[in-house]
């Protein structure tokens, strides 16, 4: 993809050529976050041709009514999903009373460059209106690192003709829906709306559920880099909050917007403390201006960039995509809030729903393993350990019992949300990612105490699920796994998948293992996980008959 | 459930108790039709207890857009569901200016017959109102066999204790949705609304297709069995299509109102024939009277019942059960129609879609085989020849070629409906089912031109299925059948299962024998067969070897 359409450069993506059809693919890699709060890189102004405005925060999500052809026994009441949030990002521009609309202009010159090494995107388009205005428009946003619920504009505009009369309105868009609603109905509604001269704020509500957010902003207004003041004409416009201003401009004067705005949430902070949150953040930001909180965010990338990059010499396309899949990850989940996993698509769209697959423990741990300190994988596994009671529900929907578990295949509070009997019940080799990432925490940090309290519990209900799930084959005098899907995801129904048959082997052997080391060192830890487990000699003893004949098939 | 519920006899059902919490249970129980119309056992009168009004016709269906949790390919667009129409059996009754509800009143007698061997349902209940009226109603009606068209319904009402007057207002319910919707989309629109003293007619359009019905009725009304006239007025009830008239009605006094009414739909009729036929049928049957038609529809049922009863002695349950099934199959499905299949749950709700699944090969087509003209079974086989190339596409959607048919799990015109990768693409030996009525057809007919002309080109399409469905396992050394649902319906993905391994020998079998035999005794038409397929040698020979060598699993 990068290949065709988007310029090489070890640092950059670069998109130079302006293609009105291909918007909304644009808007997905173009997407900024900050672990916390994120957004597609949608145009600010007004856009008629195809597009997606997203914006989302991490951990609020709406339960979408599950949706299926033909209901199975287990699947879940519903599918967690990612809820697009009212957009703070909106400026709608009009030109000599007519609104400004990059689908109806002729675009003569466009450059858009998302800089991974200090974190920000600028657009630099010049056009032609059909009333003849030559308009140049520069648009540079980042999301903060190091203030979580903000992000930060700058848009400029110049005519390069003639003078122009230009109406401005920095607004919250409420008129957003999800694209992946099952229903098609909406995820939030407002519940409070507050518009000031220059600063506004919509309160709103996930339906259903307690989650409340805020969506605020707060704009500056500079004519050729000069601060000038302005009167406020409230929105007549229903979905957009915010309120216009109006300027005669000069050919060749810049009339520049600095707009801070973002998100507070109710999983951080009480609903009676949003304007206060708000208040203290915008405080904090607005007189630093953008030059200071372009510069502070640069310098927490490069922090980043420190501890994770990898430089590959001589292949500036592999080069720039290495640097892209880390700054993702960086994007999407930083570890700071050990409430927070990891969207499987971060901030770039609404695929997936936005929640906790095993992707978080087999491929995403190792890398924050290696690049973050070890406590925010350890807060990964701890949610896992939290949600274990919801994973032992799981596994006894499909008749197990004995405090067995199975880790759901997507979740958000630990509640299985998938519902297609092949892959809710039959992949069941997540469970060992758990395992995996468990093995691989422990290999890094050698905490124990995490290990002797919390990760032992989750190996043996693992480990209790596997030695419930085989069956033994009198035909081939082995343990098999009748019926599962493996990890192509493809194939269903599948009896002795080698992955999966190997996985649980490895499982059984990894939590003996786990099990002796703690007999071995602190005999009064491993009594207390016994009792605390009711964990049974006969057990051990059938693991290890198990391990030793499971059927590993192979092709001759 | 008969055995608890219902009073056992040989010839009726009988219900004598009133409980307002299974009413909708007895309503598909109390059931009636004539193989095009038919209708649940609703309550003629208003009833705020949980009920579900059904009235249908064979043959009218809406497409209704698959509902699918996860894609998968393959899948077909919609689901084909019989319509559930207007309700022309309406009589809202106000006995001193309150609506008659049986769930509020005392019911403290009540009798309901099915009476199978004359085919008509009666309801004989006596209450006390709220208002202390004691009040008989007793309800009698049938769905004329002759008629395709109407029904006819002899309502009675009698005040035990007191002088009361009544409103009646019989009426064309056009509030009427499908209970099966997938998005609780309407699947008909009122297009036209006509009502002229005793007559009324609503036209009504299905959503997204070019089928039209109208609904009709015209009524008489009598005291004491004599007729009487009345004023009639415009019903003000948006939903019921009518005209209400108003009676004084004196202590032991019988108001009768004789209410004939049903449908006309565009796939016998041009839509603007519909008055005619309409004004035909009614003018054929109002002035015969209640009696007349009662004796009509009861000698054809007679005739049926001459042709296809069972006679069960020393078991009364199993006499009632089977008697129960016969005039079920028979108010399903008629055969004097070539273009109607037999719905799975007939008239009496709308699960299944009232669609053509396997079942009428495989059940149906024997039972009429032998209770009707062969005629019937000819028709049914002659809609499968039809909707062969849908059967081609269908097996092209699994990657199969050269006319190879797969016959849809469910369908209304031979596109599949079933969205369910397991049953849709897995339940395959429903092939079978279509090759079994054939020769079932051709045994008791020895009709060599349909086999000659038609059923070959079925037989051979079907074994092409077979042998390209199947694959050659080296370990066996065997041709194994992969990844089946076999006749449980239940069980997926199954490997080799014996059912669907021996019906495809079957197949394969039965089709040389047919190709044989009339190469014996018509070579020229065998060569018109052999060019009008592109019949290849290697094909039969392929076919011979999967005959010789298809495993078939046993248990040791």
């Amino acid at each position: 993809m990068l290949k065709n359409k988007y310029v090489l450069d070890p640092w950059s993506i670069i998109e130079d050529k302006f293609d009105s059809t291909t918007v909304v693919d644009s808007e997905s890699v173009f997407s900024l976050g900050n672990g916390k709060i994120g957004q597609r890189g949608n145009f600010e102004e007004d856009f008629s041709g195809n597009q997606s405005i997203g914006n989302y925060i991490s951990g609020i999500y709406y339960k979408d009514k599950t949706k299926v052809g033909w209901w199975k026994k287990g699947y879940p009441d519903y599918f967690a999903k990612m809820v697009n949030c009212p957009n703070w990002n909106t400026i709608r521009i009009e030109i000599n009373n007519k609104i400004l609309d990059l689908n109806k202009c002729e675009v003569f010159s466009y450059r858009r460059e998302l800089n991974m090494m200090e974190g920000w995107c600028e657009r630099k388009v010049k056009f032609e209106t059909p009333e003849k205005e030559k308009i140049k428009i520069v648009s540079k946003k980042f999301i903060c690192l190091e203030r979580e619920n903000i992000g930060v504009i700058k848009y400029s505009i110049t005519s390069l003709n003639k003078k122009i009369k230009i109406k401005i309105l920095p607004s919250i868009d409420i008129n957003i829906k999800n694209n992946d609603a099952n229903w098609n109905q909406p995820f939030i509604e407002t519940i409070g709306i507050e518009t000031n001269d220059n600063y506004s704020k919509v309160n709103s509500k996930v339906i259903n559920s307690d989650f409340q957010i805020a969506t605020f902003f707060k704009t500056k207004y500079f004519i050729n880099s000069n601060e000038v003041r302005t009167t406020y004409n409230k929105s007549n416009v229903k979905n957009l909050i915010g309120s216009s201003s109006e300027f005669d401009l000069n050919t060749n004067d810049e009339l520049s917007l600095l707009k801070i705005g973002g998100y507070v949430n109710s999983n951080d902070t009480n609903f009676d403390e949003f304007e206060n949150l708000i208040q203290k953040e915008l405080k904090n930001s607005i007189d630093l201006g953008f030059e200071n909180l372009l510069n502070e965010n640069s310098k927490a990338w490069n922090k980043i960039w420190k501890d994770s990059d990898i430089v590959i010499d001589g292949d500036i396309m592999s080069q720039q995509g290495i640097r892209f899949n880390i700054f993702q990850l960086n994007q999407t989940f930083n570890g700071n809030d050990p409430k927070l996993n990891i969207g499987p698509k971060g901030f770039t769209g609404e695929k997936y729903g936005g929640v906790t697959y095993w992707d978080t423990e087999a491929y995403c741990i190792p890398f924050y393993l290696g690049t973050k300190k070890s406590i925010v994988a350890k807060n990964l596994l701890n949610q896992r350990y939290n949600q274990l009671p919801n994973a032992i529900l799981n596994a006894e929907k499909i008749g197990l019992n004995h405090g067995a578990a199975l880790y759901p295949m997507v979740t958000a509070n630990g509640e299985e949300c998938h519902n297609e009997w092949e892959i809710t019940f039959e992949e069941i080799h997540r469970n060992a990612a758990i395992v995996q990432a468990i093995k691989k925490y422990l290999n890094f940090t050698d905490d124990f105490e995490f290990v002797n309290k919390k990760a032992i519990k989750i190996l043996i209900a693992i480990s209790r699920f596997w030695s419930q799930r085989v069956n033994y084959s009198n035909d081939l005098n082995k343990y098999v796994i009748l019926g599962v899907t493996g990890p192509n995801e493809y194939e269903n129904n599948v009896d002795n998948n080698w992955y999966t048959n190997y996985s649980a082997k490895w499982c059984l052997e990894y939590t003996i293992e786990t099990l002796d080391k703690i007999l071995k060192s602190e005999i009064n830890t491993y009594n207390k996980v016994v009792i605390g487990t009711s964990l049974e000699k006969n057990e051990i003893k059938k693991w290890k008959k198990i391990i030793d004949n499971i059927y590993l098939p192979y092709s001759k």
